[in-house]
């Protein structure tokens, strides 16, 4: 039995999540449920976009997942059910998933036109219940919808060049549960670009002229504790999910605050990448 | 095997609802647990009632709800197992379950008193896991407790009606991960009382004289972006527990403000629909 | 097919404990996971001890815990497998596991060396589920790492006696999702240096005499309920874990105040008890 994923912006105060399993269990008894996360914030497509981008690849093949994210139907919100990368999303076609669609074609994507039997202000439950079980069930998505090429673009998810290449302008995209700044730079279209030159990554106060590949690495544990600089220590590194990431070592954003609120920086914030280092 | 759900106020941080995953499943290997709420405000047997009742519906016939809210045994708080509408509930006589019985008669209720083998402070872990085992395996009821006929009465959770049947006065039960505040007005009393009259709803400053079915059939999809308001758009809806709900438009509480702080309406604030729109 | 666990400080927005159970999922097609915290104060390894020493004791033996709090591998941050009391535990030496050990010796401990096959940021998804698995199929620890005896002790986890036996001085290990607040001094330690004698306990500004058995104990129900004094009622209790635990009646943290906003206390902070009472 297929593996049923849930990205919503319920909350877990509510009873939200709890119908939708319900839901879900009286459809297919033997589904496999996984939270990834249900604390996107409301309506936020940009923060769902990266939290799905960055779970759903280690599922196995064949998964599916559902995004409750601004899912309601109405003339410009339509529902989808998208195959790609050997895994199926339904949604709403918002825009969430052209993060995805950025590095890869989807293989197929149709627009669900179950909806003359199901009206709901639920459709997470309503309607994209029904459509994983059908999915799960190893129905084909022409049942479901018809057949469409375009979705939605979600703007401001990736980086611009300029400088005649030499600049890379990109934005924060995420803040995590440390306080850490996750920007839209990978490190392909860094490498793309750097071509190995020597680099400044500006974002507001912040300074950086490396990139760690793991928090530790940015100390030096050959000195001993007292003159190590752990706390409180800053650092750029490329993030598990291979982006640029500006951190504070060990941060607890209740106590002694993170990079985001250290370094000032929120959503939609510009980072920079500088390679004309003479300037 | 049944499905077993929680529904408590022990959060998510603390080792309970572990503790009591940990011994369902030495209890019963092969059950299905089901998170429908950890977040209850502690002790708020209201806000459980709602959650439950909303909840509970969408699983399979024959499937067990725990709910751990103010549930340790005193002389007053006895613990309950309930047979209703194809359920079984598992709590404390606190009133919780008198939300849904306010539309049912439970088929069978019994005073658990498997207690003498068991003094506990952490009852949920030590005698409701138990309780859901015994019924999981298909126990009776009758071997667990002594049948009872009464359970206590939660307070406010019923509008009254006045003014020669012309006006509903209710309060506001929950307020929803959106900001959303749902009433105790359904739309089976709205429409009962208001035979299709004409209407006007209040609760604080807050004015009404529609109830939409959906959220975004409050806008104009007819009129271009710029003139739709959609942004801070105050509606009322049919929720999807067919509740009256007071709503903004994708409101995001922590940022532009939701429909509780906008209307600066709290749990047991009056609202009212006055049928006498003459007036 | 063994449980597996998840401790951690990731939080439950971002993607990370969905990731890793994907990987779980991928691994090991069947697996039970079982979600015991995510809400491990960033870094902050008593709270993981305590929560994990808490509810591990009640899942089946044979179960894998996986912890991932401070688990980024480095040269003082070594990673540790441990079979003791039946069940698994993976993680970083750092201490966290050291709570359990103050009352049994491990098994069998391995410091794993799979690593030159994994370099990562992301420990938890990379290293700990391999094990996990390898663990599960029935692999023994020593194809995973090299035998060690000696792991990490973490400090302030131990209360001191004092004063000819007659004083146990205590600490701060926890507040709960209540307010209550536990101490480290466990009923056993109590009555072994108190045999009996009457005690004052101190914290802070708060005295006890008594410890309950439960909550309602402290409460006289032969009184009418106005006579009570049920609300904000103080109170000390071993709690479900044997602890010595300061409380407030039903206390409500985000309301009323719980335990520790009320007596002004923190982790850390002393708690005494003194069985000279004639002083």
């Amino acid at each position: 039995m297929a593996i049923i994923t849930l990205t919503t912006d319920f909350g877990e105060k509510d009873h939200f999540v709890g119908a939708v399993k319900g839901a879900i269990y009286s459809e297919m008894e033997d589904a496999k449920i996984v939270d990834i996360s249900h604390y996107v914030s409301p309506f936020h497509l940009h923060e769902a976009a990266y939290i799905i981008q960055n779970a759903y690849k280690s599922f196995p093949l064949g998964s599916i997942h559902i995004i409750g994210v601004d899912s309601e139907l109405n003339p410009e919100n339509k529902h989808i059910a998208v195959y790609m990368d050997g895994h199926y999303f339904v949604c709403a076609d918002n825009g969430i998933i052209s993060m995805l669609t950025s590095e890869m074609r989807p293989e197929k994507i149709v627009e669900i036109n179950i909806h003359d039997r199901i009206i709901s202000n639920f459709p997470v439950l309503d309607v994209f219940v029904k459509v994983a079980g059908h999915i799960a069930r190893g129905g084909t998505l022409d049942v479901i919808g018809k057949n469409i090429t375009e979705i939605k673009e979600l703007t401001g998810l990736r980086p611009v060049i300029s400088n005649q290449d030499s600049v890379i302008i990109g934005n924060v995209i995420y803040i995590d549960n440390y306080g850490n700044v996750i920007s839209n730079i990978s490190r392909k279209l860094f490498k793309e670009v750097g071509r190995g030159r020597p680099f400044i990554i500006n974002a507001r106060t912040a300074k950086f002229d490396t990139v760690y590949e793991r928090y530790s690495d940015a100390i030096n544990f050959n000195n001993t504790a007292d003159k190590r600089e752990e706390d409180g220590k800053r650092l750029a590194l490329w993030n598990s999910s291979e982006f640029l990431e500006l951190a504070i070592y060990k941060s607890n954003p209740t106590s002694v605050g993170g990079a985001a609120s250290l370094f000032g920086l929120e959503f939609r914030d510009t980072v920079t990448v500088n390679f004309n280092t003479e300037l």
